[in-house]
């Protein structure tokens, strides 16, 4: 069984790039800076599915992930979770939070619409990401 | 600076036992088996402040509690997130969740309110999970 990304994720996202063992994802919602990267290994559920040898990556680059968020953006706090009630394909929230944004300090997940970036603004995000997660 | 477990978290948990890194506690909240995992360590507060030499136990504890918890009850998916928006000190929820739950396929935070426990339910799940935890 080969990775592929779930339909949905693909829906909802612009890829930035392919880690070790993550493909990072930048959710296409212009009122959070919101990554979620996805484990390129077939059949994973739940957080604690990822496999032995895989664990010690797959917790370094969420945490470059929210170093990267966090730099980029000033966030004030960066939410993490993997939740997958909705798309079943283990995948991992990686999210800037603000005091003044649309959900603070509530989480992110069912406040309102999300609010499609400009392309060219989406462009621009996803290059300094890029480069940052470089590592 | 010594660890202090946030007052917020003391009065909404009962304590199931200390790991060799995080304090495991109950939410008072029977409407899901519902686990919060604190690292005992003073200052932290994103996912990402945990420091190099506590993250490989701090992801085999998390891994562990999700696992212990998945198998006593069942659960059909299990939710992991480290938000922290109201309570600045970091801790990791782990949460059972079921197709038939209260808040079902949303996140369960900010979805009407706690029940508490009764008190002798509240021993019995502590109990089984207390074992359960001894790895």
């Amino acid at each position: 069984m080969t990775f592929q990304l779930h339909d949905q994720l693909a829906a909802d996202t612009w890829t930035v790039r392919d880690l070790a063992l993550c493909r990072v994802l930048l959710m296409n919602d212009a009122r959070y800076p919101w990554l979620i990267l996805v484990p390129r290994r077939a059949g994973l559920r739940d957080f604690h599915d990822v496999a032995t040898a895989d664990k010690s990556i797959f917790l370094a680059e969420i945490d470059l992930a929210s170093h990267v968020l966090k730099v980029d953006t000033g966030a004030f706090k960066i939410n993490v979770g993997a939740l997958g009630n909705m798309v079943p394909q283990l995948h991992v929230h990686v999210i800037a939070r603000f005091e003044a944004d649309a959900a603070w300090p509530k989480p992110v997940w069912g406040i309102g619409e999300a609010v499609p970036y400009e392309p060219s603004k989406a462009g621009d995000i996803i290059e300094r990401l890029k480069k940052g997660l470089q590592g």
